[in-house]
């Protein structure tokens, strides 16, 4: 007898009702919401290395005030410190015409494509002027995301300068997740950038600098319900240094062809919520002021606004630790997203065999911002 | 539209095969031996809390050397002690035929209850005099487990004299853990008893004071494939102080109607093994020896024998704090559990209205020993 039709009852099922499926998975959704609540916690400073692998552990977001006034680029980096620390020294800057950098965007055909920004390079001292004028058409964000401060295998950026102001690591949370960050990046924008609905597969520590970040976090298991669909991919270009940005498909010989896998909602835009999230999901809005500092534990998924504060620009840094694939908890939200696949509710991406490499076809959501 | 039927994808299946749903589980527990291995991890002594907290994330069971040799008990704990410490006193002492308490028995018409065994009250000195001699045709363990040495409830038992020699908790597991145990039992048998695969809601630090322990452990992904049915309960008595032992159904008006969910696997009973057990499970064998310990984390699978140390007795005391059922853990199991009943892996017991009441179904298994 085959393993797959052995069975503990006499009755043994050679099909499952799709709706089964789905209130099984709705099941999930809801005792992870009995069993935690739908708040987050706040602490009144950092915590202990024991405290930090108990919040871990429990794996929900928390608050952390003070966080980023314990840095010391919270005392150093006003508007006339970055730009004199960096001089004429060119920095990557994404250009998007309306702030949304790795996000779902529609051409004028009336096609969804998942865009990347273009970049351009500036100076420090034009990049923050822009940013206070708002004046430029184009909204510009300083999110290169590539442990552009630090990382394992670092080599001088253009942060080089600041990099100094910037602990590697808290001592609390490489004793507590028993590494080194895996990267440690800054982050530079104004109220029109905003961050798309996504997943990390990171440990995250964030701390606010200057401005303030709004967080709207959606707990792992809250992916069933997030109906991702596969995108085309495209960039930003500028064709010359006048041009306004178009949207250029990535495959000229397909462009459309969808192989992204993304999900359509904008928790803030009510136009975007399908009634599966709209019923469900209980999405936690995290408001992080100038100073303090939030853990966002691996694979929440989090969208992104910004204030910026008195000089007319957010700056933030974060540090990224690999994520623990051991214990139960990778396997189990593998099998998770699986079932949500099974009963159509995501969909699978393309080529993805689910027998030899199921794993590969998360990764490409988790690895983009 | 109905949020059950609200797709992400163009197709929408109304069933799903319950191959594909059994693929999805043995992946999940073929992925979870990838991440971890199928090893147990063994440290050189009691770890600090935050030690221990990291384990506790990790979630697998790890032998502590030299735990029970930091607990007063182990060096004061021989038969001469334990006798004149207790001296009159009468201990209830679990009694079968052949060593099985809690576990599953057929008896002469071929019908497999599980059972219970019989509790007869004798003095320390006899009790452990009839270890000895193994002259008893019956065996005897002694097997409460209801906090007879400490609980927060607790109120002076049979084991009050021996109290004083056990401490209430480890401070490194409190507080790494957030809490003191819910109870500390004494546990003493001989070779002849075992206990029979279950699991457990509960952190469990074990300390084996005198002989040895062999656990066979399973993690709680590998549950799906334990075959649970349902089988009437029983329960040894002997009619008269000298009768022999008999099996006795709980419920006179329906002896045999199953109620009680139970595992028919036996690790060390390959007669009792599936070919879904046999093919996919990778039980994990720790014998723990006099002096140490073992942590054996909330929801694993256990199997336990035991060998008599040099005064024909194996003496233990084991330490249960409260598994937590926050964060995804609890919720991501209830899950997997139900998956395993959809598709006939394992029953569901009778009454549960999965809607209205999914845990309960779980925990009548978790609660026995």
């Amino acid at each position: 007898m085959s393993p797959l039709s052995q069975d503990a009852s006499s009755t043994s099922p050679s099909s499952v009702s799709s709706d089964s499926i789905k209130a099984t998975l709705l099941r999930l959704v809801s005792d992870y919401q009995d069993m935690n609540g739908t708040h987050f916690q706040t602490i009144e400073g950092p915590p202990s290395a024991l405290e930090f692998a108990k919040l871990v552990h429990l794996g929900r977001p928390v608050l952390i005030k003070g966080l980023a006034r314990s840095v010391p680029a919270f005392d150093k980096w006003d508007a006339e410190y970055l730009t004199s620390a960096l001089g004429d020294q060119q920095i990557g800057v994404s250009v998007t015409p309306d702030g949304n950098a790795d996000a779902l965007v529609e051409d004028d055909d009336g096609t969804t494509f998942i865009s990347e920004p273009h970049s351009e390079t500036m100076s420090m001292g034009d990049f923050l002027e822009k940013l206070k004028a708002h004046s430029h058409s184009e909204v510009l964000y300083l999110q290169s995301q590539n442990g552009n401060l630090r990382s394992p295998d670092y080599e001088e950026t253009e942060y080089a300068a600041l990099r100094d102001d910037v602990p590697s690591s808290f001592s609390w949370a490489s004793d507590a997740l028993g590494q080194e960050p895996d990267a440690v990046n800054l982050w530079i924008g104004g109220s029109h950038s905003q961050t798309s609905l996504h997943k990390d597969p990171y440990e995250n520590l964030y701390a606010v600098l200057r401005g303030s970040k709004t967080f709207t976090v959606l707990p792992p298991t809250e992916g069933v319900l997030l109906g991702t669909q596969l995108y085309p991919h495209a960039q930003y270009h500028r064709s010359s240094p006048t041009s306004p940005l178009t949207l250029v498909p990535t495959f000229p010989d397909s462009p459309t062809t969808p192989t992204v896998p993304w999900t359509p909602i904008n928790p803030i835009d009510e136009t975007t919520h399908t009634s599966l999230y709209q019923d469900f999901a209980r999405p936690i809005t995290i408001r992080v002021e100038e100073g303090d500092g939030l853990y966002l534990p691996f694979g929440w998924y989090h969208f992104v606004t910004q204030e910026p504060g008195d000089e007319g620009f957010c700056s933030a840094v974060n540090w990224w630790y690999d994520g623990d694939y051991r214990g139960e908890r990778w396997s189990m939200r593998e099998m998770m997203d699986r079932l949500a696949r099974e009963v159509g509710w995501s969909v699978r991406p393309p080529g993805a065999e689910e027998e030899e490499d199921g794993e590969e076809s998360d990764d490409d959501e988790e690895d983009d911002p």
